[in-house]
Protein backbone atom coordinates (compact mmCIF):
# COMPACT_ATOMS: atom_id res chain seq x y z
CA UNK A 1 0.00 0.00 0.00
CA UNK A 2 1.26 3.26 -0.76
CA UNK A 3 2.44 5.82 2.66
CA UNK A 4 0.04 8.41 1.99
CA UNK A 5 -2.79 5.67 1.51
CA UNK A 6 -2.11 4.02 4.33
CA UNK A 7 -1.14 7.49 6.28
CA UNK A 8 -4.94 8.43 4.70
CA UNK A 9 -6.46 5.23 5.97
CA UNK A 10 -4.70 5.35 9.46
CA UNK A 11 -6.23 8.78 9.72
CA UNK A 12 -10.10 7.95 9.16
CA UNK A 13 -9.74 5.23 11.25
CA UNK A 14 -8.15 7.42 14.21
CA UNK A 15 -10.22 10.24 13.12
CA UNK A 16 -13.54 8.10 13.98
CA UNK A 17 -12.58 5.23 16.49
CA UNK A 18 -13.38 6.15 20.38
CA UNK A 19 -12.39 4.82 23.46
CA UNK A 20 -13.73 4.50 26.77
CA UNK A 21 -11.24 4.98 29.67
CA UNK A 22 -11.29 1.76 32.19
CA UNK A 23 -11.64 3.79 35.12
CA UNK A 24 -15.22 4.79 33.89
CA UNK A 25 -15.63 1.47 32.42
CA UNK A 26 -15.77 -0.59 35.51
CA UNK A 27 -18.23 1.59 37.27
CA UNK A 28 -20.91 1.02 34.83
CA UNK A 29 -19.75 -2.94 34.05
CA UNK A 30 -22.36 -3.66 36.99
CA UNK A 31 -25.35 -2.44 35.21
CA UNK A 32 -23.99 -4.52 31.50
CA UNK A 33 -25.86 -7.77 30.15
CA UNK A 34 -22.41 -9.18 29.63
CA UNK A 35 -22.31 -9.03 33.78
CA UNK A 36 -24.97 -11.79 33.33
CA UNK A 37 -25.82 -11.81 37.20
CA UNK A 38 -29.12 -13.17 37.04
CA UNK A 39 -29.97 -11.30 40.64
CA UNK A 40 -29.82 -8.04 38.24
CA UNK A 41 -32.19 -9.02 35.84
CA UNK A 42 -36.05 -8.61 36.56
CA UNK A 43 -37.65 -12.06 37.43
CA UNK A 44 -40.63 -11.07 35.70
CA UNK A 45 -38.52 -11.00 32.07
CA UNK A 46 -35.80 -13.33 32.86
CA UNK A 47 -37.01 -15.06 29.18
CA UNK A 48 -36.68 -11.89 27.26
CA UNK A 49 -33.42 -10.07 25.41
CA UNK A 50 -31.81 -7.84 28.77
CA UNK A 51 -33.06 -4.38 28.01
CA UNK A 52 -30.70 -1.22 28.74
CA UNK A 53 -32.47 2.07 28.37
CA UNK A 54 -29.89 5.19 27.89
CA UNK A 55 -30.38 8.19 26.25
CA UNK A 56 -29.28 11.91 26.87
CA UNK A 57 -30.54 15.20 28.08
CA UNK A 58 -30.52 18.69 29.50
CA UNK A 59 -31.03 19.39 32.82
CA UNK A 60 -34.73 20.11 31.98
CA UNK A 61 -34.85 16.43 30.42
CA UNK A 62 -34.98 17.75 26.68
CA UNK A 63 -33.97 15.86 24.19
CA UNK A 64 -33.59 17.63 21.51
CA UNK A 65 -34.31 21.52 20.99
CA UNK A 66 -37.49 20.45 18.66
CA UNK A 67 -39.03 17.66 16.89
CA UNK A 68 -36.65 16.69 14.36
CA UNK A 69 -33.79 18.65 15.46
CA UNK A 70 -31.00 16.79 16.46
CA UNK A 71 -29.25 18.68 19.60
CA UNK A 72 -25.89 17.61 20.70
CA UNK A 73 -26.05 17.74 24.54
CA UNK A 74 -23.24 15.30 25.93
CA UNK A 75 -19.52 15.94 25.64
CA UNK A 76 -16.86 13.58 24.28
CA UNK A 77 -16.68 11.36 27.02
CA UNK A 78 -19.95 10.35 27.17
CA UNK A 79 -20.20 10.04 23.92
CA UNK A 80 -17.50 7.34 24.15
CA UNK A 81 -19.32 5.61 26.69
CA UNK A 82 -22.05 5.47 24.57
CA UNK A 83 -20.38 3.22 21.80
CA UNK A 84 -18.65 1.45 25.01
CA UNK A 85 -21.95 0.48 25.68
CA UNK A 86 -23.33 -0.43 22.23
CA UNK A 87 -20.72 -3.03 22.06
CA UNK A 88 -22.13 -4.72 24.80
CA UNK A 89 -25.30 -5.14 23.15
CA UNK A 90 -26.18 -7.57 20.43
CA UNK A 91 -29.28 -5.04 18.84
CA UNK A 92 -29.96 -0.81 19.44
CA UNK A 93 -33.48 -0.13 19.45
CA UNK A 94 -34.76 3.52 18.45
CA UNK A 95 -37.93 5.02 16.72
CA UNK A 96 -38.80 5.79 13.39
CA UNK A 97 -38.91 9.75 14.23
CA UNK A 98 -35.13 9.60 15.37
CA UNK A 99 -34.40 7.23 12.15
CA UNK A 100 -35.95 9.59 10.14
CA UNK A 101 -34.58 13.01 12.18
CA UNK A 102 -31.21 12.07 12.58
CA UNK A 103 -30.19 9.64 9.91
CA UNK A 104 -28.19 7.65 12.90
CA UNK A 105 -25.13 5.51 12.09
CA UNK A 106 -26.27 3.25 14.96
CA UNK A 107 -23.00 1.59 14.67
CA UNK A 108 -20.26 0.66 17.14
CA UNK A 109 -17.37 3.09 17.16
CA UNK A 110 -15.39 1.92 20.16
CA UNK A 111 -11.57 1.37 19.32
CA UNK A 112 -12.34 -2.12 20.15
CA UNK A 113 -15.15 -3.09 17.72
CA UNK A 114 -14.79 -0.54 14.86
CA UNK A 115 -12.41 -2.46 12.80
CA UNK A 116 -13.89 -6.06 13.92
CA UNK A 117 -15.50 -8.55 12.22
CA UNK A 118 -18.97 -6.48 11.43
CA UNK A 119 -20.88 -9.19 12.93
CA UNK A 120 -19.62 -8.01 16.78
CA UNK A 121 -21.09 -4.40 15.70
CA UNK A 122 -25.08 -4.39 17.21
CA UNK A 123 -27.90 -4.81 14.67
CA UNK A 124 -29.87 -1.43 14.39
CA UNK A 125 -33.83 -1.90 14.97
CA UNK A 126 -36.28 0.84 13.90
CA UNK A 127 -39.69 0.52 15.16
CA UNK A 128 -41.27 1.80 12.50
CA UNK A 129 -45.43 0.58 12.76
CA UNK A 130 -46.38 2.60 9.56
CA UNK A 131 -43.59 2.19 7.45
CA UNK A 132 -42.78 5.68 7.11
CA UNK A 133 -38.65 5.52 7.27
CA UNK A 134 -37.55 5.70 3.61
CA UNK A 135 -34.82 4.20 4.03
CA UNK A 136 -32.35 3.93 0.86
CA UNK A 137 -28.84 3.44 -0.26
CA UNK A 138 -27.57 6.97 1.11
CA UNK A 139 -28.83 6.20 4.74
CA UNK A 140 -26.09 6.26 6.66
CA UNK A 141 -26.58 3.31 8.37
CA UNK A 142 -26.86 1.81 4.83
CA UNK A 143 -23.59 3.22 3.87
CA UNK A 144 -21.94 2.39 7.46
CA UNK A 145 -22.77 -1.26 6.35
CA UNK A 146 -21.59 -1.63 2.91
CA UNK A 147 -18.09 -0.61 4.39
CA UNK A 148 -18.21 -3.76 6.98
CA UNK A 149 -18.26 -0.81 9.60
CA UNK A 150 -21.80 -1.59 11.22
CA UNK A 151 -24.46 -3.17 10.31
CA UNK A 152 -27.90 -3.23 8.38
CA UNK A 153 -30.82 -2.36 10.20
CA UNK A 154 -33.98 -4.98 10.94
CA UNK A 155 -37.22 -2.50 10.48
CA UNK A 156 -40.53 -3.66 12.56
CA UNK A 157 -43.69 -2.58 10.89
CA UNK A 158 -47.22 -3.04 11.90
CA UNK A 159 -48.71 -6.30 10.03
CA UNK A 160 -51.22 -4.44 8.22
CA UNK A 161 -48.18 -2.93 5.87
CA UNK A 162 -48.25 -4.55 2.50
CA UNK A 163 -45.23 -6.04 1.53
CA UNK A 164 -45.35 -4.97 -1.87
CA UNK A 165 -45.22 -0.63 -0.98
CA UNK A 166 -41.65 -1.76 0.77
CA UNK A 167 -40.23 -4.13 -1.29
CA UNK A 168 -37.68 -2.05 -2.81
CA UNK A 169 -36.40 -0.81 0.41
CA UNK A 170 -36.31 -4.24 1.76
CA UNK A 171 -34.76 -5.87 -1.42
CA UNK A 172 -31.67 -3.00 0.23
CA UNK A 173 -31.98 -3.98 3.06
CA UNK A 174 -31.46 -8.15 2.55
CA UNK A 175 -28.57 -6.89 -0.06
CA UNK A 176 -26.96 -6.15 3.38
CA UNK A 177 -28.00 -8.48 6.07
CA UNK A 178 -31.23 -6.18 6.89
CA UNK A 179 -34.64 -7.01 6.33
CA UNK A 180 -38.24 -5.93 7.38
CA UNK A 181 -40.31 -7.34 10.61
CA UNK A 182 -44.00 -7.90 10.51
CA UNK A 183 -45.61 -7.15 13.88
CA UNK A 184 -49.30 -6.84 15.24
CA UNK A 185 -50.14 -3.57 17.29
CA UNK A 186 -52.64 -2.82 19.91
CA UNK A 187 -55.98 -0.96 19.33
CA UNK A 188 -53.69 2.35 19.59
CA UNK A 189 -51.69 1.38 16.81
CA UNK A 190 -48.48 1.10 18.47
CA UNK A 191 -46.47 -2.16 19.50
CA UNK A 192 -46.50 -3.76 22.55
CA UNK A 193 -43.24 -4.11 24.56
CA UNK A 194 -43.40 -7.77 25.26
CA UNK A 195 -43.85 -9.06 21.74
CA UNK A 196 -41.30 -6.30 20.70
CA UNK A 197 -38.74 -8.11 22.77
CA UNK A 198 -40.08 -11.59 21.81
CA UNK A 199 -39.63 -11.25 18.16
CA UNK A 200 -35.97 -9.95 18.53
CA UNK A 201 -35.15 -13.10 20.73
CA UNK A 202 -37.16 -15.38 18.24
CA UNK A 203 -35.90 -13.89 15.37
CA UNK A 204 -33.15 -12.52 15.32
CA UNK A 205 -31.86 -14.55 18.51
CA UNK A 206 -31.05 -11.41 19.93
CA UNK A 207 -30.25 -11.31 23.66
CA UNK A 208 -30.12 -8.38 24.45
CA UNK A 209 -30.98 -4.55 23.51
CA UNK A 210 -30.03 -1.07 23.97
CA UNK A 211 -32.95 1.12 23.81
CA UNK A 212 -31.57 4.81 22.46
CA UNK A 213 -35.00 7.12 21.64
CA UNK A 214 -36.69 8.69 20.87
CA UNK A 215 -38.76 10.67 23.05
CA UNK A 216 -41.96 9.12 22.62
CA UNK A 217 -39.98 4.99 22.58
CA UNK A 218 -38.51 6.44 26.40
CA UNK A 219 -41.90 7.91 27.75
CA UNK A 220 -43.72 4.99 26.23
CA UNK A 221 -41.16 2.57 28.52
CA UNK A 222 -41.85 4.63 31.36
CA UNK A 223 -45.25 5.20 31.43
CA UNK A 224 -46.70 1.41 31.88
CA UNK A 225 -45.84 -0.45 35.07
CA UNK A 226 -45.90 -3.64 32.82
CA UNK A 227 -43.08 -2.45 30.07
CA UNK A 228 -40.99 -0.89 33.60
CA UNK A 229 -40.14 -4.65 34.62
CA UNK A 230 -38.60 -4.83 31.03
CA UNK A 231 -35.51 -2.74 31.36
CA UNK A 232 -33.24 -4.19 32.77
CA UNK A 233 -30.87 -1.53 33.67
CA UNK A 234 -31.33 2.77 32.85
CA UNK A 235 -28.09 4.36 31.99
CA UNK A 236 -29.26 8.60 31.41
CA UNK A 237 -26.57 11.22 30.68
CA UNK A 238 -27.29 14.56 31.97
CA UNK A 239 -25.75 17.65 30.26
CA UNK A 240 -25.44 21.18 32.48
CA UNK A 241 -27.80 23.15 30.59
CA UNK A 242 -31.35 24.13 30.04
CA UNK A 243 -32.46 23.44 26.75
CA UNK A 244 -36.27 25.36 27.47
CA UNK A 245 -39.83 25.01 27.03
CA UNK A 246 -40.56 24.17 23.25
CA UNK A 247 -38.43 20.77 23.41
CA UNK A 248 -38.80 16.74 22.90
CA UNK A 249 -38.86 16.11 26.81
CA UNK A 250 -38.10 12.34 28.92
CA UNK A 251 -41.17 13.05 31.43
CA UNK A 252 -43.69 9.75 31.08
CA UNK A 253 -47.50 10.81 31.16
CA UNK A 254 -49.48 9.60 34.57
CA UNK A 255 -51.95 7.05 33.24
CA UNK A 256 -54.73 7.19 36.02
CA UNK A 257 -54.80 8.45 38.74
CA UNK A 258 -52.73 5.39 40.93
CA UNK A 259 -49.83 7.21 39.25
CA UNK A 260 -46.26 6.00 41.06
CA UNK A 261 -43.57 7.85 39.94
CA UNK A 262 -40.33 5.31 38.53
CA UNK A 263 -37.81 6.13 40.64
CA UNK A 264 -34.37 4.53 40.43
CA UNK A 265 -32.87 1.80 42.82
CA UNK A 266 -29.15 0.72 42.98
CA UNK A 267 -28.01 4.63 41.84
CA UNK A 268 -25.13 5.14 41.05
CA UNK A 269 -23.80 9.09 39.54
CA UNK A 270 -20.41 9.06 37.78
CA UNK A 271 -19.28 12.36 36.78
CA UNK A 272 -18.25 12.62 33.21
CA UNK A 273 -16.35 15.73 31.91
CA UNK A 274 -18.81 18.23 31.99
CA UNK A 275 -21.68 15.65 32.07
CA UNK A 276 -22.99 13.56 34.65
CA UNK A 277 -24.04 9.45 33.96
CA UNK A 278 -26.90 7.89 36.15
CA UNK A 279 -26.93 4.34 36.34
CA UNK A 280 -29.61 2.46 38.11
CA UNK A 281 -32.40 0.03 37.76
CA UNK A 282 -36.36 0.22 37.41
CA UNK B 1 -33.14 22.27 85.28
CA UNK B 2 -35.46 18.83 85.80
CA UNK B 3 -33.50 15.87 84.40
CA UNK B 4 -36.39 14.97 82.29
CA UNK B 5 -36.94 18.46 81.06
CA UNK B 6 -33.53 18.45 79.71
CA UNK B 7 -33.90 14.86 78.51
CA UNK B 8 -36.95 16.57 76.53
CA UNK B 9 -35.24 19.56 75.62
CA UNK B 10 -32.15 17.84 74.12
CA UNK B 11 -34.28 15.20 72.35
CA UNK B 12 -36.05 18.06 70.58
CA UNK B 13 -32.88 19.64 69.95
CA UNK B 14 -31.54 16.25 68.46
CA UNK B 15 -34.52 15.49 66.28
CA UNK B 16 -34.73 19.30 64.23
CA UNK B 17 -30.69 19.49 64.51
CA UNK B 18 -28.83 18.65 60.77
CA UNK B 19 -25.35 18.24 60.43
CA UNK B 20 -23.90 17.94 57.05
CA UNK B 21 -20.55 16.14 56.13
CA UNK B 22 -17.31 18.10 56.09
CA UNK B 23 -16.32 16.02 53.12
CA UNK B 24 -19.22 17.17 51.25
CA UNK B 25 -19.13 21.38 52.78
CA UNK B 26 -15.66 20.73 51.09
CA UNK B 27 -16.51 20.35 47.97
CA UNK B 28 -19.37 22.58 47.64
CA UNK B 29 -16.59 25.77 49.13
CA UNK B 30 -16.34 27.14 46.11
CA UNK B 31 -19.40 28.11 45.21
CA UNK B 32 -20.61 30.04 48.57
CA UNK B 33 -20.32 33.66 48.60
CA UNK B 34 -18.11 33.24 51.77
CA UNK B 35 -15.28 32.15 49.72
CA UNK B 36 -15.49 36.06 48.40
CA UNK B 37 -13.69 35.49 45.77
CA UNK B 38 -14.13 38.40 43.32
CA UNK B 39 -12.96 36.41 40.83
CA UNK B 40 -15.99 34.32 41.55
CA UNK B 41 -18.58 37.44 41.19
CA UNK B 42 -20.18 38.24 37.82
CA UNK B 43 -18.49 40.96 37.02
CA UNK B 44 -21.89 42.73 36.11
CA UNK B 45 -23.17 42.51 39.44
CA UNK B 46 -20.27 42.95 41.80
CA UNK B 47 -22.29 45.89 43.65
CA UNK B 48 -25.05 43.91 44.63
CA UNK B 49 -25.63 40.85 46.69
CA UNK B 50 -24.08 37.91 45.97
CA UNK B 51 -26.90 35.06 44.35
CA UNK B 52 -27.14 31.25 44.86
CA UNK B 53 -29.89 29.93 43.09
CA UNK B 54 -30.63 26.23 44.68
CA UNK B 55 -33.38 23.49 44.48
CA UNK B 56 -34.50 19.86 43.57
CA UNK B 57 -35.64 18.57 41.03
CA UNK B 58 -37.01 14.97 39.75
CA UNK B 59 -34.94 13.79 36.21
CA UNK B 60 -37.88 15.14 34.53
CA UNK B 61 -36.86 18.51 36.49
CA UNK B 62 -40.20 18.58 38.21
CA UNK B 63 -40.28 20.63 41.64
CA UNK B 64 -43.48 19.18 42.88
CA UNK B 65 -46.18 16.84 41.42
CA UNK B 66 -48.50 19.83 41.08
CA UNK B 67 -48.91 23.49 42.02
CA UNK B 68 -49.68 23.85 45.22
CA UNK B 69 -48.41 20.44 46.67
CA UNK B 70 -44.62 20.10 48.00
CA UNK B 71 -43.11 16.92 47.02
CA UNK B 72 -40.06 15.52 48.99
CA UNK B 73 -37.43 15.08 46.53
CA UNK B 74 -34.58 14.44 48.08
CA UNK B 75 -32.92 12.12 50.54
CA UNK B 76 -31.55 13.62 54.22
CA UNK B 77 -27.37 13.86 53.11
CA UNK B 78 -29.11 16.71 50.44
CA UNK B 79 -31.39 17.94 52.81
CA UNK B 80 -28.23 18.60 55.43
CA UNK B 81 -26.91 20.22 52.52
CA UNK B 82 -29.78 23.30 52.08
CA UNK B 83 -29.63 23.98 55.98
CA UNK B 84 -25.85 23.94 55.44
CA UNK B 85 -26.02 26.66 52.42
CA UNK B 86 -28.22 28.60 54.40
CA UNK B 87 -26.08 29.12 56.88
CA UNK B 88 -23.80 31.07 54.76
CA UNK B 89 -26.36 33.56 53.30
CA UNK B 90 -27.90 36.87 54.81
CA UNK B 91 -31.18 36.10 53.13
CA UNK B 92 -33.59 32.81 51.56
CA UNK B 93 -35.96 34.21 49.01
CA UNK B 94 -39.18 32.33 47.56
CA UNK B 95 -42.02 33.40 45.57
CA UNK B 96 -45.82 33.63 47.15
CA UNK B 97 -47.00 30.74 45.71
CA UNK B 98 -43.98 28.69 47.72
CA UNK B 99 -44.78 30.19 51.15
CA UNK B 100 -48.76 29.54 50.93
CA UNK B 101 -48.17 26.18 49.44
CA UNK B 102 -45.66 25.17 51.85
CA UNK B 103 -46.02 27.27 54.92
CA UNK B 104 -42.20 26.99 54.89
CA UNK B 105 -39.76 27.47 57.84
CA UNK B 106 -37.14 29.15 56.24
CA UNK B 107 -34.76 28.74 58.77
CA UNK B 108 -31.28 27.11 59.12
CA UNK B 109 -31.25 23.85 60.88
CA UNK B 110 -27.56 23.13 60.93
CA UNK B 111 -26.14 21.87 64.49
CA UNK B 112 -23.84 24.90 64.12
CA UNK B 113 -26.95 27.61 63.91
CA UNK B 114 -29.45 25.93 64.81
CA UNK B 115 -29.35 27.21 68.73
CA UNK B 116 -26.81 30.29 67.93
CA UNK B 117 -28.04 33.45 68.46
CA UNK B 118 -31.13 34.19 65.83
CA UNK B 119 -29.31 36.86 64.04
CA UNK B 120 -27.23 34.27 62.65
CA UNK B 121 -30.42 33.03 60.55
CA UNK B 122 -31.22 33.67 57.54
CA UNK B 123 -33.52 36.47 56.78
CA UNK B 124 -36.92 34.86 55.07
CA UNK B 125 -37.65 37.20 51.82
CA UNK B 126 -40.84 36.54 49.88
CA UNK B 127 -41.90 38.43 46.80
CA UNK B 128 -45.10 38.57 47.19
CA UNK B 129 -46.27 41.76 44.64
CA UNK B 130 -50.11 41.08 45.22
CA UNK B 131 -49.83 40.51 48.98
CA UNK B 132 -51.85 37.42 48.76
CA UNK B 133 -49.82 35.74 51.06
CA UNK B 134 -52.04 35.56 54.56
CA UNK B 135 -49.45 35.35 56.90
CA UNK B 136 -50.15 34.85 60.67
CA UNK B 137 -49.22 33.75 64.14
CA UNK B 138 -49.78 30.33 63.42
CA UNK B 139 -47.36 30.44 59.82
CA UNK B 140 -44.61 28.53 60.71
CA UNK B 141 -42.19 31.47 59.93
CA UNK B 142 -43.51 33.10 62.50
CA UNK B 143 -43.67 30.34 65.14
CA UNK B 144 -39.92 29.62 64.45
CA UNK B 145 -39.18 33.48 65.01
CA UNK B 146 -40.96 33.25 68.68
CA UNK B 147 -39.08 30.26 69.43
CA UNK B 148 -35.46 32.04 68.47
CA UNK B 149 -34.96 29.01 65.93
CA UNK B 150 -35.53 31.86 63.08
CA UNK B 151 -36.40 35.13 61.49
CA UNK B 152 -39.24 36.99 60.77
CA UNK B 153 -39.85 37.66 57.18
CA UNK B 154 -39.58 40.98 55.06
CA UNK B 155 -41.83 40.48 52.18
CA UNK B 156 -42.05 42.25 49.29
CA UNK B 157 -44.99 43.86 47.35
CA UNK B 158 -45.91 46.27 44.70
CA UNK B 159 -45.81 50.23 45.60
CA UNK B 160 -49.81 49.68 44.44
CA UNK B 161 -50.74 47.56 47.58
CA UNK B 162 -52.77 49.55 49.84
CA UNK B 163 -50.59 49.40 53.57
CA UNK B 164 -54.06 50.00 55.63
CA UNK B 165 -55.06 46.42 53.78
CA UNK B 166 -51.90 45.23 54.87
CA UNK B 167 -51.62 46.83 58.49
CA UNK B 168 -52.71 43.43 60.68
CA UNK B 169 -50.16 41.22 59.10
CA UNK B 170 -47.53 44.07 59.42
CA UNK B 171 -47.94 45.00 62.53
CA UNK B 172 -46.84 40.61 63.51
CA UNK B 173 -43.98 40.80 61.42
CA UNK B 174 -42.77 44.46 63.06
CA UNK B 175 -43.15 42.46 66.59
CA UNK B 176 -41.08 39.90 65.48
CA UNK B 177 -38.44 42.36 63.85
CA UNK B 178 -39.60 41.48 59.94
CA UNK B 179 -41.92 43.63 57.66
CA UNK B 180 -42.90 44.66 54.42
CA UNK B 181 -41.45 46.62 51.58
CA UNK B 182 -43.05 48.49 48.78
CA UNK B 183 -41.26 47.99 45.68
CA UNK B 184 -42.16 48.96 41.92
CA UNK B 185 -43.22 46.28 39.60
CA UNK B 186 -42.93 46.63 35.52
CA UNK B 187 -45.44 46.30 32.76
CA UNK B 188 -45.88 42.71 33.63
CA UNK B 189 -46.65 43.15 37.78
CA UNK B 190 -43.71 41.70 38.10
CA UNK B 191 -40.70 42.63 40.08
CA UNK B 192 -37.27 43.50 38.33
CA UNK B 193 -34.40 40.98 39.59
CA UNK B 194 -31.87 43.76 40.02
CA UNK B 195 -34.75 46.08 41.84
CA UNK B 196 -35.10 43.26 44.14
CA UNK B 197 -31.20 42.57 44.74
CA UNK B 198 -31.03 46.45 45.27
CA UNK B 199 -33.81 46.63 47.94
CA UNK B 200 -32.36 44.04 50.00
CA UNK B 201 -29.02 45.69 49.71
CA UNK B 202 -30.25 49.09 50.46
CA UNK B 203 -32.69 48.53 52.90
CA UNK B 204 -31.63 45.32 54.91
CA UNK B 205 -27.99 45.47 54.16
CA UNK B 206 -27.94 41.89 52.43
CA UNK B 207 -24.86 40.54 51.47
CA UNK B 208 -25.81 37.29 49.88
CA UNK B 209 -29.46 35.75 48.80
CA UNK B 210 -30.19 31.82 48.44
CA UNK B 211 -32.83 31.76 45.92
CA UNK B 212 -34.68 28.42 46.56
CA UNK B 213 -38.03 28.62 44.79
CA UNK B 214 -40.72 28.09 43.37
CA UNK B 215 -41.00 27.09 39.74
CA UNK B 216 -42.18 30.75 38.19
CA UNK B 217 -39.24 32.68 40.49
CA UNK B 218 -36.32 30.07 38.97
CA UNK B 219 -37.38 30.06 35.62
CA UNK B 220 -37.82 34.01 35.29
CA UNK B 221 -34.00 34.13 37.04
CA UNK B 222 -33.62 31.43 33.74
CA UNK B 223 -35.26 32.83 31.32
CA UNK B 224 -33.74 36.78 30.74
CA UNK B 225 -30.44 36.87 29.74
CA UNK B 226 -29.83 40.23 32.03
CA UNK B 227 -31.04 38.52 35.41
CA UNK B 228 -28.71 35.05 34.36
CA UNK B 229 -25.74 37.58 35.09
CA UNK B 230 -27.45 38.59 38.58
CA UNK B 231 -26.48 34.33 39.53
CA UNK B 232 -23.24 33.85 40.91
CA UNK B 233 -23.86 30.15 41.60
CA UNK B 234 -26.09 27.38 40.75
CA UNK B 235 -26.53 24.44 42.89
CA UNK B 236 -29.47 22.19 41.87
CA UNK B 237 -29.88 18.56 43.52
CA UNK B 238 -31.27 15.48 41.03
CA UNK B 239 -33.34 13.04 42.59
CA UNK B 240 -33.60 9.42 40.63
CA UNK B 241 -37.32 9.44 39.88
CA UNK B 242 -39.60 10.62 37.49
CA UNK B 243 -42.54 12.75 38.70
CA UNK B 244 -44.26 12.59 35.50
CA UNK B 245 -46.08 15.23 33.30
CA UNK B 246 -48.07 17.83 34.70
CA UNK B 247 -45.56 18.85 37.45
CA UNK B 248 -44.21 22.00 38.22
CA UNK B 249 -41.07 22.50 36.03
CA UNK B 250 -37.53 23.94 35.77
CA UNK B 251 -37.41 24.69 32.33
CA UNK B 252 -37.45 28.41 30.97
CA UNK B 253 -39.29 30.00 28.47
CA UNK B 254 -37.31 30.26 25.38
CA UNK B 255 -37.88 34.54 25.00
CA UNK B 256 -37.23 35.45 21.24
CA UNK B 257 -35.62 33.75 17.93
CA UNK B 258 -32.31 34.11 19.57
CA UNK B 259 -32.82 32.13 22.74
CA UNK B 260 -29.35 30.54 24.06
CA UNK B 261 -30.22 28.33 26.41
CA UNK B 262 -28.27 28.46 29.63
CA UNK B 263 -25.40 26.81 30.07
CA UNK B 264 -23.55 26.54 33.29
CA UNK B 265 -19.75 26.32 33.55
CA UNK B 266 -17.32 25.06 36.67
CA UNK B 267 -19.16 22.29 36.72
CA UNK B 268 -18.77 20.07 39.53
CA UNK B 269 -21.11 17.22 40.44
CA UNK B 270 -21.47 15.92 43.96
CA UNK B 271 -23.03 12.17 44.37
CA UNK B 272 -25.16 12.39 47.78
CA UNK B 273 -27.05 9.43 49.03
CA UNK B 274 -29.13 8.91 46.00
CA UNK B 275 -29.00 12.05 44.82
CA UNK B 276 -26.43 13.94 42.75
CA UNK B 277 -25.41 17.58 43.71
CA UNK B 278 -24.99 19.85 40.65
CA UNK B 279 -22.91 23.34 41.32
CA UNK B 280 -22.35 25.74 38.55
CA UNK B 281 -21.73 29.07 37.45
CA UNK B 282 -23.93 30.62 34.68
Amino acid sequence: MHIQILIHHMQSIMSTALSFPLSLADQIDPYLPASKDVNNKNVENRNLPWVTLTFATSLDSALSLKPGVQTILSGPVSKAMTHHLRSFHNAILVGVSTAVADDPGLNCRIDTIINADAKRHPIPIILDPHARWEINANSRVIKTAKEGKGRAPFIIVSSSVDSNVIQSRWELLRQHGGGYLHLNTDETEKFKWGDVLSILQDRLKIESVMIEGGGSIINSLLEDERSRYLVDSVIVTIAPTWLGKGGVVVSPERKGDDYVPPRLRDVKWIPMGQDVVLCGRL
